[in-house]
């Protein structure tokens, strides 16, 4: 019996997949419809060939099935030979009754198209069907076109289908773009070219120096030739930009935050990661890829990551890994409270500083550097600080600071170890000399000049002014993100396509998955360079956008109680406050100023912007 | 005994690790030392709290423990008051004995230094010790700067710590390099920059004015603002070469072999991924991702393959994964071989072409078009032939295109799924308009001129032949990598160390985990910058640090039989052809010449050399 079963489930499909526990309680339990059939005949029933035979040998079936199936003993006694036939034996003259259609479901799923000439399943005849193995099979084979179809039918369904949009900035007309030819401009308002960066003449002279001298790839990974001045210069300007020991450059900080979790994940004995609920895909695939276990707490609240963290044992690894700013939702992380937590409890911060790096912070090192501002602007010393009790923080070259890249900041042996274990950082071609040192520059850049973040600052207050004098919904936050609600992913995407193609302006929509469904929004982020003109336009053009397609503005939100913030009696402070912004000698007036205080902001902005372009020509 | 089990298991750290069925084995199971015993007493007497109690209470041990651990029914009802108070129960006033030493190895492992203020155990009064959770952990927490530095030490202890070299590679004296200053030179042989791309002019000048124009970051993902003309342009360029539908450009060839097979894998329904033995990390990463079942075959044998492929049901989806060049040792993968057993079992193929694209083939598409190159050389028709077979062709642009980057190519279908679902696509911020662009005039560049990978082929040849009158061991390939062989990891980086601080020369000891242990070598790589004085200089050093090191050569390994080829009666035909390189017209001499041979190809490549440099002049 039991050199049968082996025998029968190298053949059948079904018997190949079921665990003999499975087989063994579904030919025991009765089935609800037929209750004088277990649900293993009725399983059996559906099978092509099992089913042929069944209905043909109806009057022995019921006993024979639960045997020849590897029912409980009481059955097989009877029933050692008789099913043999029906089990795709290896003797070819017994299996006449087979039926060559598809023996599967994902046949059905995935139908074979018949012209497909290469995966055209090879038909043998009958008599061939059931040779002894190794023979090429002779089922149907698995449709790996049919499958993409249906990925992809999927993804149009659901709306979160991606389509590209041709979108090809100008350096020299920031923050203008080209689309197909060059003559059909738009004004992009949802880049992550934060500062401008990407076109600072600093940076790009660097980069073409570099290029000259040391031409346009690494040639290696860092191990073999692809270590050089440059990666060595910007690791150490990380590093102290992060008052850290050290740091690690990557390909991105997908990889860098990919790499580093799924090497502590899976080194650390036991690792647990407590996980914020909001974090972004590669820190989530990062978890996963560790194989350690994940404990997800409820976005930025703390009374959750702690009970959490209290329920695991002392001794236990944790790593708690979060945000300082959600680029979705503009949210910005509790990381003091996150630092006591892990003090208390034993565990490491792992903090994704990629959508404030370059712009928080006197230096620009972050949010975690902004919450001592004052410590890091009088050149105090970084012990004890909020930055200083982070243990891993990683960042990107590629937002704020214009270029491509990511990193990991920390202690010399945290590196050290990354360095040394991560497959993701040692199997790769490092970063080309003149990314590394174009990078560089555009973070020293930044420690030396905070204008471009206090501008951008600026311009992000107007811009969510302006929006709230119109009743445009923006979810409430302290960055300098404006999420827009529209609350629907068709909607969504026609407010986008509108925008681009009647009013020459480029907001990208953000629909599920990046989002949950009910929550599309468009996403727009202000830069140094987004002035007055380019605000007016805007504004007036999502108001036209927003009566054309009667999306909802922020007084129905709040008729109906309000949502994520929107139409709720929501009061958010500035991560930057007015003192820090410089605008402490105008804030009296801006208070008294009311309703016009956008005016009055105004001001303080152009003499602020050609304070900037003066410091940029003279650099 | 349920509730007190669970009771139990949330303040024991050894019940709360150990599954139910494994305490019910380990109390059945009797001790092989102390017959007497079962196993679940011995573990219980290496507990501070349980052993104590044992001491203690012996006359009644035996009997008791059994059932406190979640015994079997038998013993249960005779216990289940007994044990409460050694099971670290909430009741303070029975936890007296309870002693407050280190409860897990882990602290053993990686002791908590004294000094470490904030990682320091924070001690509580026994009274305390034992109260209900949440309240933040009492025992020895684990110590992360411990773990590293064992990690370290490790790496340090197998010589498989990684010492980078600081190598500059000079746009205008390629292959030449500086070390840490400008005026400190070394000739770099072991650069994947194969063809010198990355000084190729018309690649420089395509990025100079990129650069200029749209500045030097993409400033978002490829559906946030990160798609241009340039990301279109390099995938359409891409296609076009390896005749594919579709292209899709990544941060990386790391993250596109990581990416498309986690993303495959993970979604092909019960998918099976055959792997080549030597696959490179990035796909040995990817399958593992994927979490779909991996079977690895043997490297390039057919045989094993078929038997692996033979063994999985007909309509499982299956994908085999392997390389056409393997970097480390210059092996070819039979690619017409495993198409062919792909159709047979209806698998699909995923080639890495990384170390070949640009290098072989008419057009530089690589190994699986030089296979066909009459077709490909005549502009015939793709269809039937091998790289069209191949389902999945990834490749990368920071080795022989000289930038930095990845790729795969394939149907339409396939590519926008990969498009439509890996994270590592997806959330990600594209490569830089100038990289793309660079990239894409390089692939071009190689499209139309074959002078470059001609040149390098005929540099390798006279490298080997060079290597092999001076009797240096060379691992024989078909290929354009020169693997010699030295056997010790030591000593391997005593000659690297030696090549570059006394000749100048910077060769990259390649030791474990990239190597097997025993199999240590210094990996060469010629390019067509690598003209004869600089071959000369590297075979006299080599033969001199032989010399000195007293490494064994060819003729030593023949005298043992032989290893990984060298020293056996290998012959290995290149597999750029004679015709291929334009030799026909020499070969005959070349035959006659026998012995110096050698001098003969020279001349030839002299003047290929002379024809590469005026058409890159005049292009």
């Amino acid at each position: 019996m039991e050199a049968l079963l082996r025998q029968s489930r190298g053949m059948c499909p079904f018997l190949h997949k079921t665990s003999p526990a499975t087989l063994r309680s579904l030919s025991t339990s009765t089935n609800a419809a037929q209750a004088n059939m277990s649900n293993l005949q009725v399983t059996a029933g559906q099978c092509p060939v099992m089913g042929k035979a069944l209905a043909v040998q109806s009057t022995r079936a019921n006993t024979l099935l639960s045997g020849a199936f590897g029912g409980s003993r009481a059955y097989s006694t009877r029933t050692t030979r008789a099913p043999r036939a029906y089990l795709h034996t290896t003797r070819a003259e017994k299996a006449q009754a087979v039926d060559s259609s598809p023996l599967r479901r994902d046949d059905v799923r995935y139908p074979a198209p018949a012209q497909h000439q290469q995966q055209q399943v090879h038909q043998q005849s009958s008599k061939d069907m059931h040779g002894a193995p190794p023979v090429p099979p002779n089922a149907s084979r698995f449709d790996y076109n049919a499958f993409y179809q249906t990925e992809l039918d999927k993804k149009h369904k659901d709306k979160s289908y991606r389509y590209f949009n041709n979108i090809n900035r100008l350096a020299k007309e920031f923050p203008r773009a080209h689309k197909d030819t060059p003559e059909d401009k738009v004004t992009v308002w949802c880049s992550n070219d934060y500062l401008g960066m990407g076109r600072n003449p600093q940076v790009l002279k660097k980069m073409h120096e570099t290029l000259d001298m040391y031409g346009a790839g690494a040639g290696g990974t860092r191990n073999i030739s692809g270590h050089n001045q440059h990666a060595m210069g910007l690791e150490a300007t990380i590093a102290k930009l992060h008052a850290k020991e050290a740091s690690l450059v990557f390909s991105s900080c997908y990889v860098a935050n990919d790499a580093t979790l799924a090497t502590l994940g899976s080194k650390f004995p036991d690792c647990v990661i407590l996980s914020d609920s909001s974090n972004h895909a590669s820190m989530i695939q990062g978890i996963r890829h560790s194989g350690a276990k994940k404990i997800v707490f409820k976005h930025n609240d703390m009374a959750d990551l702690e009970q959490k963290l209290a329920s695991l044992p002392a001794e236990t690894p944790k790593i708690i890994a979060f945000e300082s700013v959600y680029s979705m939702c503009g949210s910005i992380g509790p990381i003091e409270q996150i630092c006591d937590l892990a003090d208390k409890y034993g565990a490491i911060t792992f903090l994704d500083e990629v959508h404030a790096v370059g712009m928080y912070g006197p230096n620009g090192a972050g949010v975690a550097e902004h919450l001592d501002y004052e410590v890091y602007a009088n050149g105090g010393s970084p012990k004890g600080t909020i930055q200083d009790r982070i243990d891993i923080i990683t960042g990107t070259l590629g937002k704020a600071y214009g270029c491509v890249g990511g990193y990991i900041a920390g202690s010399s042996k945290l590196v050290d170890t990354i360095r040394s274990l991560a497959p993701g950082f040692i199997f790769t071609t490092s970063l080309p000399p003149a990314t590394m040192s174009g990078a560089q520059a555009a973070i020293e850049y930044q420690m030396a000049y905070k204008g471009d973040r206090r501008l951008q600052q600026l311009h992000t207050r107007a811009a969510k002014d302006a929006l709230a004098a119109k009743d445009i919904p923006v979810i409430p936050n302290p960055s300098h993100i404006i999420p827009v609600l529209v609350g629907d992913a068709a909607v969504a995407r026609k407010a986008s396509d509108l925008l681009l193609e009647e009013h020459g302006i480029y907001v990208q929509a953000i629909n599920y998955p990046t989002v949950p469904v009910g929550q599309e929004r468009l996403r727009i982020t202000p830069t140094p360079g987004h002035i007055r003109e380019y605000r007016d336009h805007l504004v007036d053009a999502l108001d036209k956008v927003w009566n054309q397609l009667g999306i909802k503005r922020t007084s129905d939100w709040a008729a109906q109680g309000g949502f994520l913030g929107v139409g709720q009696d929501t009061s958010v402070e500035p991560l930057w406050t007015d003192e820090q912004l410089g605008l402490s000698e105008v804030n009296s007036e801006l208070n008294k100023a009311g309703k016009d205080a956008v005016n009055v902001l105004e001001s303080v902005l152009e003499a602020e912007r050609k304070e900037v372009a003066q410091a940029v020509a003279s650099a």
